[in-house]
């Protein structure tokens, strides 16, 4: 905890200007309706500020433009008010990482290899071959298989399970639960009954990747599967065999990706969208939560529905179902009219 | 198990009336295909009757004006014959608790303050600063984080995590694979890729609340998530950072709260069910299983469909819907009458 | 790994016929597009021919029928490539089983009751009474519940949970972090709120049964919960009580089945389906996936949408729905020439 940082010092770290008290003395976080006379915080939008009555915090972080009445507030305009608390945050809120070493309790086989730094927690087993870089954790309970390698900087949180054929790069946050490079779901009809088709690749995940709470990764078949740099991925998310997703792209909790799946730069899969096998998804589409999609997209559209359609001409096409009730009136009425007594 | 209970004395505990033979002994609960000639067993309502043939059980617990013959089974009538089952399973099916104490194979750290009487399982661990009150029990695998506190005569299953910044009341019951306070999905452009929003609230769960095998429970950004006393929530679903859930909530699997959503009290959500950011949903309203919520919705309602409508515009819709390709045609004959050959 | 086998050892192992030269030596096994020049590879279909162009492989298994100009590609034909991969990659890839015994780290009970050649792995929980057949592998951090009995052969992948009264057949493969046999989510209204309806029934799980990571399968209320021998069941699938799956069902990941759902022999649910409470499905009747079922399905259909139809129907109104911002306009049209001035 910092001892003695102002509203002035804040917008400094941020590059944001002051309005109202700048000598506020600020000594910890908060939500609006929670913040105290010592607490920053920050209102993103209008909609956010409605919500919002008197609020008793110190400062809040706002965008350059919002229209705030709330004088008792020292406001600190910056262009992106998110952005602004992702810099001050760690000055109050340390992030806490464990003392390197590892846990007495831990189960590391004498051939796995830890970098400078490391640190393994409670009960976590690492199994023989696994590599593990510079400043990486590895959380109580969880689970790296023989011959896995992870880079550094990682933080694996508790009870998640790293498969033997996971290729990590740096930065990588992996959050509880999270099952990576199990095999995947590809069976194909023998002699008597269902015959597993080998699953047999590797799952490669790019620097910066975040992956939820109970979210599964499968490896490929004989390719790979491949999560591009920068990714982030929610809680109970399905990534299925020999998908590839692209850099930056955001997939929101419980969306599911079959198998050879291939989704481009930046793109946005909203919460509980499903995107049937072998279906591509150009740069920077987005897809509405709880879509199915069962054919190509292109890149930069923006898509709702299952099987999804364009926005525009799904939301179109809803607002027709609404109608549907009515639109058959009429359509009895003009029969009627048409035809003498319709039906 | 107890030695000699007749259906005279089962029917006492349940406070309901006999019919047929009040003394046949019962030594043990069946569902009614499998009940053997010392079972009770219960039957809910005429399609579960009809459901069933010629049942073998010594008796069975049944609605007081439930039509059922079965001359050779006993029936307990009462109001609410689940209830009655709740009731009298403890005398049948004891449940299992552990003795109290911390097994050897568990890392319970020095700083952490357990109650009277608490379990810990094998291999769990539980960080520094953890507070865990009397009578509760932590399952073998699970996670307590340090800083955490949990309730009275807690039930937490093999397997869970309870992130540090959990506050827990008591008789909560956790089932395998929970993952409590966890990060939120909260991210915003950098000047180099997505950049973190700071996820450092709390998860605030009430009293008596139970939470299902692999659902995931954020912690708040700033603010915190809350779950309301006697609010059940089944498997795999996900409540995303600073949803607040009002008590006695019912929520079916695999259903998903995106960031910030409300629900009053008692409201009722199928499996598979997605209710979209920042969306507040009145006291007592139920959303019927798959339906997606994208507005706010008021008390006491039905609502179903993607996106979702008051259930009789939406099952009208339906109807509608499926006699799609019928209307086209009545459109065309009419464009003939009308217009001549139309299209 | 094999010293020195060739295309034509390879086609006799699978039954096939050679295109090519038979005597190259084969090595290893790759996906197409990463595939070196000694290695085999398979091409499914045309589709997948398509989306590749020149490749290195030496070899590839392909159907019988498939037209393929690849002249630097020995080809080996057989009905099934899937099918043959399978009977060819422990040649290349043998499967690892861990050594027989059980870990320092794991905490087996002293009642509990182990088969010859089991392995149990680091920090595995085993509780008194389990009893775990020949030749089974206890993955590490897995919880097997007192009285639980798991088959011969069978694999339980690291972290997953099997509750006391799983009744487990012989080769069941569980996935990291599947839980079985945990309570089903049953509540009835007591007089002061929620009351739990007792959950005490047992999670009979078949032989040849494979399910998936993260995947939950409640055990029965006051009966069983039943997964016939064959069937496979992908991630994140949730089961509930008292659902009994026939035997060769395929279940994609993310469905899910609500309480006493019946499927049948060969059913198929795509992914993130959805069956309600107490729904049968007959024998090899498959739902497309994102489809909601909520009524009785016969057997041998294809059924599509939320409520499902049969897929022809479904597909034609989803084509109306498409146009219905066309036939609003229409309609408009035809009340302007028989009306006057519509609307």
């Amino acid at each position: 905890m910092t001892a003695a940082l102002t509203v002035a010092d804040i917008a400094a770290r941020v590059g944001g200007s002051v309005e109202g008290d700048p000598d506020r003395p600020i000594s910890g976080l908060a939500a609006a309706e929670n913040a105290g006379p010592g607490d920053l915080t920050m209102v993103v939008d209008e909609a956010w500020a409605r919500r919002l009555g008197d609020i008793s915090a110190a400062a809040a972080l706002v965008p350059l433009d919002l229209a705030l009445s709330m004088p008792q507030v020292s406001l600190v305009r910056v262009e992106n008010p998110r952005l602004a608390l992702a810099v001050v945050a760690p000055l109050f809120v340390p992030e806490e990482m464990p003392e390197p070493g590892v846990s007495p309790t831990a189960d590391v086989h004498l051939d796995a290899v830890l970098g400078e730094r490391v640190s393994v927690g409670p009960c976590a087993v690492v199994g023989p071959g696994a590599v593990i870089g510079d400043d990486t954790h590895i959380g109580a309970l969880t689970f790296v298989g023989g011959g896995a390698t992870i880079g550094r900087s990682c933080r694996i949180d508790p009870s998640c399970t790293v498969g033997g054929r996971v290729r990590m790069g740096d930065r990588v946050h992996l959050f509880s639960g999270a099952r990576l490079g199990t095999d995947g779901f590809g069976y194909t009809p023998g002699p008597s009954g269902l015959v597993k088709v080998p699953q047999i690749g590797r799952c490669i995940i790019g620097d910066d990747v975040e992956i939820g709470a109970n979210t599964t990764v499968d490896r490929g078949a004989l390719g790979d599967t491949v999560i591009g740099a920068g990714t982030k991925i929610d809680n109970l998310v399905l990534i299925a065999h020999n998908t590839h997703i692209g850099p930056n792209c955001i997939i929101v909790g419980q969306a599911g990706t079959a198998g050879s799946v291939r989704l481009g730069e930046g793109v946005q899969l909203g919460g509980q969208v499903g995107i049937a096998d072998h279906v591509s998804i150009g740069d920077g589409t987005r897809i509405v939560g709880q879509s199915g999609v069962f054919r190509d997209k292109p890149a930069g559209g923006t898509y709702f529905g299952s099987p999804a359609l364009p926005q525009r001409e799904a939301l179109r096409a809803i607002s027709g179902f609404r109608r549907l009730h009515e639109l058959l009136k009429r359509i009895k009425a003009l029969e009627t009219a048409v035809f003498g007594k319709g039906e």
